[in-house]
Parts: structure tokens; C-alpha cells; sequence
């Protein structure tokens, strides 16, 4: 399966539309040409409309998020879902203000999205910013405590294998809630929808080391899923997979090089513009639960 | 001359003002520094008549435009085409949306550019976007088809060797109709007047695998006019041939570390900030027709 | 001193809001997150107040300036004031705008900043720009000659060996002026207050050659002071040794493989990701005036 979905990628250099932050849009533009997409970067509400209807797919990241970049957003995601192309959420650091959380709402609630992908701390603010009022079990207060802090995982919101169970019934209720698979990164990615969660094992610390490792995966699952609309839960699983195998390459060459944190992020690129089938199939780690 | 052009350019330093789009601002104002000149990025409206008029050059680049940013562009050229600085015009994805259309006809009508630098199918776009109704052999609609794909060429619009003479036919019409030198990239560049075309065969793939490639060179385009204001044409063509040598260079670095599209961005900018006249006159492809 | 201010850092990984220009964003972000602390960059009026509640310490950083974005700076610098949360202050070209001016001057006016942080050209225009009237000799006028350049020191502003005691004058009198640590770099670089100044000698000219040195310094020396904040003056000059003594490693390895000011960028980033005591007690170069 990982084979044919890398190949309708490929094949298909799916145009992607990303409404994403000034910090790491270069970052994901790239990372996006690597893994065999196109990107087209627009903001200006004059243009965003036209721009989304020649794209396959669409990136909302609310990362330097201001009114008029929501507004933008809004448009684009609106005239996207007109066309049934999927979107991608990243609800970058929605813990950390509640403008932040509000844009996201106003998000969820103004049309679908296929895909929300952020870290456990962002998906848990989420979730508990959707439905403050939930009591039962698997909502995320009982999964989870602590208070975001800024745009990286709290270190006790961190997925490990404790909470997995937990963690799981977290993701399939937000994705309950929202009709969307959620993607929630970490040391152990989740990714599910209301019935399954893929348990992804692969990437490596030094991902978090760097600034836009989210940002980049949004674009690498708009890429996968536009090009496989038929298959979004495994397609979102294996771009998750796919980028986590190239952070595990990506370190190994920062070993046996002596490098650090600049060059990780470069051979991160590398390794996904080289990513091969046998790179993927002997690398992937997918558990389903 | 090329030796002359390029000596020009580092004695000077060139100060460029930049007003261009966020995702490649950064690897702009390091591939200027790379190549001699000096960046300075500003767009807000209240100095960027007083910023512009302490540089020798400025490029307006419509990537991620907005209304505001419009009307930074169109009051630093005001000011640039008044102290007689030159300004290289970059219409990127002016095939997608009406507003960059309508931006690239606005700031052609307030003030005379002096390169304007472009895909084919942003070259194309821009073409049959100011004469419309235009019926010649050498228009636009005759020399090519097909619908802009977003910020990359399309392939049909591909600069080829069968075509070449109608695309010459085109750069020469766009010059005659807008009084700039134009400069098409692609797998074979053009860069003319209405007079005469060079023809550049330097470059390599790879340089669309990255994004911001055509950005850069607006910047190193205007750095080399901005110091060789007596040869334009020369100058603009020179430094498309440069960026393409270094491109050429860094493919073959990539190819002997098994790198990937990551380190070949840092290879290219490597490579310009190293390019000496041996490099260039050994490397430089330039025919003229 | 060195090992304790830097463990701080490592152990409190203290979370620094950048308000940053487009240009160097993802530079900073990177540069913070490899010296130690965590970057949040935001610039929406809506919610800069509530970002930098939860943060250490706030970067200001005039390049791209725009009005919305000085409103946000003016919002987040009041707050970060109230919660005694250092502030650096980087006036990027502030003597190349009279709107990047009015903006220092009111920052300046309305809270303190902890830290000012620029080039010899940019602390001169400042130092002007404060007090025009200022006549004695320990003035700027009468220290340095030569208008600013952009956002690149003059060659006439540099410190050098022949004005130093001059120099370590206008940085003592800037200091008791706004109570704010000066960090001053060039080819040497002077961090001081109003009764002592640092002398820096670490760092490579490649550092000008390459955009964003300075605004990567300013997330490093906020990382260094949130995290030391009862020795402000020794966490500033720490920081621009520290990112001197990475600059002069990043020179050395580019140097060895061949390389340019692309993979230069690359090793700064690196070698700040892996500094240890041994590198940087072995390599400061700090004497005291």
C-alpha cells in the first residue's frame, strides 16, 4: 500500500495551497517539493479564492495568525470544501491564546477538515476548547493535564506508552467531534479516525529540535491525502511515517558527520526528496489499534 | 566582459531594497549577500520611499501580495523610477489569480521597469494579460498554450528547442511592448530586448525542485544591473547564466555526497558566494540570436 | 561564570516571544531553539498580551517594521514590563528610516528594555537619534562619522582598535541614557553598561556575509538573560561570545570542506546545538573596561 499512495503523489504533484506562518513557509515549501508535491503560498484575501480552485489541496496553520490572515483562511477554506478539496489544520499553539483557539473553532465550524495535525499538547487544548463541558472518560481533561506551553509539547502531554490507551480514545472522540483524522505527533505518533488509530513509532527527538517540523508534516499530509482521497486515514498515516523515517536517516547522517540542529534540518529535506520504497517499507513502524 | 560585469558588482556592493514575498525573503537576502550585493527587505508604507532612496536597485517580487503590499510597491517604484535606481520585476504566478494580474499592469502603467524576470508561463500570462486582444504571429496565444499551474511552469510552456524561435519572437515582443529587458527561465533562459536574445543553457532541474530559485535570481539580477547600468541586457543575462553554473555546480556536489534537494540550496548559495571568473567563463553557456 | 549561565539556560529552556521581521524568522526561531530556549514567534494585536504572559522574556526586532506590527510591539512590551520579563530591543536600520526611528524612541519611552542589541551604525543613528542636542564628547557625533548604510554597518562605524576607548564611551553613555545593557558587534564587539563594557574579540567577518546574524544573536541573548536575569550585563556578553566563538568554529569547518556561505549559515546553527563548556571556556575572548 505505502508503494502505491508515494506513487500517486508522485505521479500526480498534487498543487497544495498553504495559508501558513512566515517562519517556516519557506521550510514547508520545500519540504512539500521534496515529498513530491507543489506549493502555491497566497494570503491576500484579494486572491486566495482563485488560488485555492487551481490546487488540489489546502494548509491552514495558525501559526503569526492575525485577523486578516483568519479572514483569508476562512475564504479559502469555504471555497475549498465547495470543491471537495481536502484541508489540512494545524492548530499551531492553540493553547497558548484564545485568539488562537477561537480562529480554530470558527474553523471547525465553518466547514470540514480531513485532516487536524498538531502536537498532543495542541490536539488535547483542542479538544478541550471544542467541548469544555464533556465529562466522560475518554475526554481529553481526564487524559491529560497541564497547561500549554507556547507551541511545543508539554513534556506531560508527551504520548508515551503509559497513556496509550488513553491517548487513543482521545483521538478518536476528537475525530468524532470534528469528522476529521486526527494527526497527533510526538515521541509516538497517533493517527486516527472515530474507529482506528495508527500507532507510528517512527522520527527522533532531534525533530522537535528544530523550528517547523509540524509546520513541513502539514504540507507532506496535504500532499498525500490530495493525491489519495480515497485512502486519507492511511495516506495522513504514512506522510507521518514517511517524514519520521527521514528524521531517523536525518540523524544518523548528523552522527557521522559531527553536525547539530542546522544540518539535521537539511538532510531532513534530503532524506525526503530520496525517500525510496525500500527506504519506506523496511522503516515504516505502524501498529493499527 | 563578464569578468568586468561580475568585478563591478563586488566593488560596488550594491544596497538592493526588496519588497518581496515571505516564504523566500531569507534565502533572497542571502543569495544577494552570496552574490556581492547588499538586502535590505522593507515594505511598510510609511519608509519605503526614504529606504528606496538610500539603495541603487529594487525588486518587486508578487509573490504572497496583498493589498497593502501593492501599494508599498507601486510608491517605492514611484520613487526608485525618479532617482533612476533600476527595477527588476518578478510576476510570479501572475497566471494564477486576477489581482497579480491587475498588480503587474498597475505597476507596468505607474513606472518603467528594467528587467522583468519570469517563468515561461508567467512570462506568457503576463504577455496575454497586457495585450489581450493582440493578433500577431509572435503574440503569446500563438507561441503556446495552455493555463497556468500555480507559481511552477507548466510543462508545455517549457522553453524547447523546437520552439525557440517563437519564444524568442515573444521575449522580443514583451520587450518592444513593455521597454524591459525580459528574462524567461526555464530548461533553456532567455533573456532579451527587442532587438536581440540570449540564449542560456545553463542550470539544471534541480533548480525547480527548490522553491524560491526564481526569487533568488532577482536578486542577483538586480545586484548586477544595479552595478552595470550602462549593459543591462549583458548584466541581466550574466547573472542568469551565473545562478546557473552555480546551479550546475551544486547539482554535481549533491551527486558526490548523495545528498538530496535540501543541501542542494545550500550548495547553490555556496557556490555563488565562491564563483570566480575561471568558474565563469568555463561554465557560461550563452548563445545569441 | 560561563558553565552556570549556560546550564540556566539548558535547564530552564526558557520560552522567548519574538516579535521578528519575515526575513530572519525561521533563522531565529532555529538559533533560539539550538542555544537552548524555545521560540514563540506572534504578531497578532489580538494576542500579543496573552503570548508573552506565558513566556520568559520578548524580543523586539524592528526589521519589516509596519505600523500594525509597532502597535503589536508597543501591546507585548507594556505587558512583558508589567511581568518584569526582559526585553531585548534590536533597532535594525534605524538609521535608515525616520518611521524605524520613532518606533525605537517609543519603545524606548514607554518600558524598559533590558538589552539593546545592534550594529556600530544602528547604535550611533539611535544614540542620535535620542539626543540630537548632545554635545559632548562621549557623543556619537563626535565618536563616528558616515550615514547608515541599510541594515549594514558603515565601514567607517566599525570598532576597531584606534576608537575603541571612544567606543566603550558612547556604549557607557547610551546605557546610562536608556538603563539598558548595549550590545554592540562588529569586528569586535562591546557589551556594556553604564560603569563597565565587555570587549568581545570572538567572531568572523563571514557572519556579515550571511543575513540574520544579528537578529539570531537577539534570540540568544534573550534565552541567556531570561534565564540569568540577576546577571544581565554577564548573560548579554556571554551570549554575542558564544555565538562569536560558533561563528569562528562554522568558519574553520567551512573552510575545510570546501564550502561557502550557505553551509556557513548551516554551521553556526550547528555548532551552537552542540556548544559545550570546553568550546566555550576555551574560545571566549572577553576582556573588561
Amino acid at each position: 500500500m505505502e508503494s502505491r499512495i508515494i506513487r500517486q503523489v508522485r505521479s500526480l504533484k498534487p498543487l497544495i495551497h498553504c495559508i501558513t506562518n512566515y517562519v517556516t513557509a519557506g521550510d514547508v515549501a520545500n519540504m512539500l517539493l521534496a515529498a513530491g508535491g507543489s506549493p502555491i503560498m497566497a494570503d491576500g484575501i484579494r486572491e486566495v479564492e482563485e488560488i485555492t480552485s487551481i490546487c488540489r489541496g489546502l494548509v491552514l496553520n495558525l501559526g503569526t495568525l492575525k485577523e486578516w490572515s483568519l479572514d483569508s483562511m476562512l475564504k479559502a477554506g469555504t471555497k475549498a470544501a465547495q470543491l471537495s478539496h481536502p484541508i489540512v489544520l494545524d492548530p499551531v499553539g492553540v493553547g497558548a491564546s484564545a485568539f488562537r483557539l477561537e480562529a480554530a473553532r470558527r474553523i471547525l465550524a465553518e466547514f470540514p477538515c480531513q485532516v487536524i495535525c498538531g502536537n498532543a499538547s495542541e490536539i488535547k487544548a483542542l479538544a478541550k476548547g471544542l467541548d469544555p463541558e464533556e465529562g466522560i472518560d475518554c475526554t481529553p481533561d481526564s487524559v491529560l493535564s497541564g497547561h500549554s506551553g507556547g507551541v511545543d509539547v508539554n513534556r506531560e502531554d508527551e504520548v508515551s506508552l503509559d497513556h496509550l490507551d488513553r491517548m487513543c480514545r482521545m483521538v478518536k472522540w476528537l475525530s468524532r467531534r470534528t469528522h476529521a483524522v486526527i494527526a497527533m505527533t510526538g515521541a509516538i505518533d497517533l493517527v486516527g479516525d472515530e474507529k482506528q488509530v495508527y500507532i507510528i513509532g517512527n522520527g527522533h527527538p532531534m525533530m522537535a529540535g528544530i523550528t517547523g517540523s509540524g509546520c513541513m508534516l502539514d504540507g507532506v499530509i496535504a500532499a498525500y491525502i490530495s493525491a489519495n482521497q480515497d485512502r486519507v486515514l492511511e495516506a495522513a498515516a504514512l506522510a507521518v511515517a514517511a517524514i519520521g523515517v527521514c528524521g531517523e536517516l536525518a540523524h544518523e547522517k548528523v552522527v557521522g558527520q559531527d553536525g547539530g540542529l542546522g544540518s539535521f534540518r537539511v538532510h531532513l529535506i534530503d532524506f525526503m526528496s530520496k525517500l525510496d520504497d525500500r527506504q519506506l517499507n523496511g522503516g515504516v513502524k505502524i501498529e493499527i489499534r
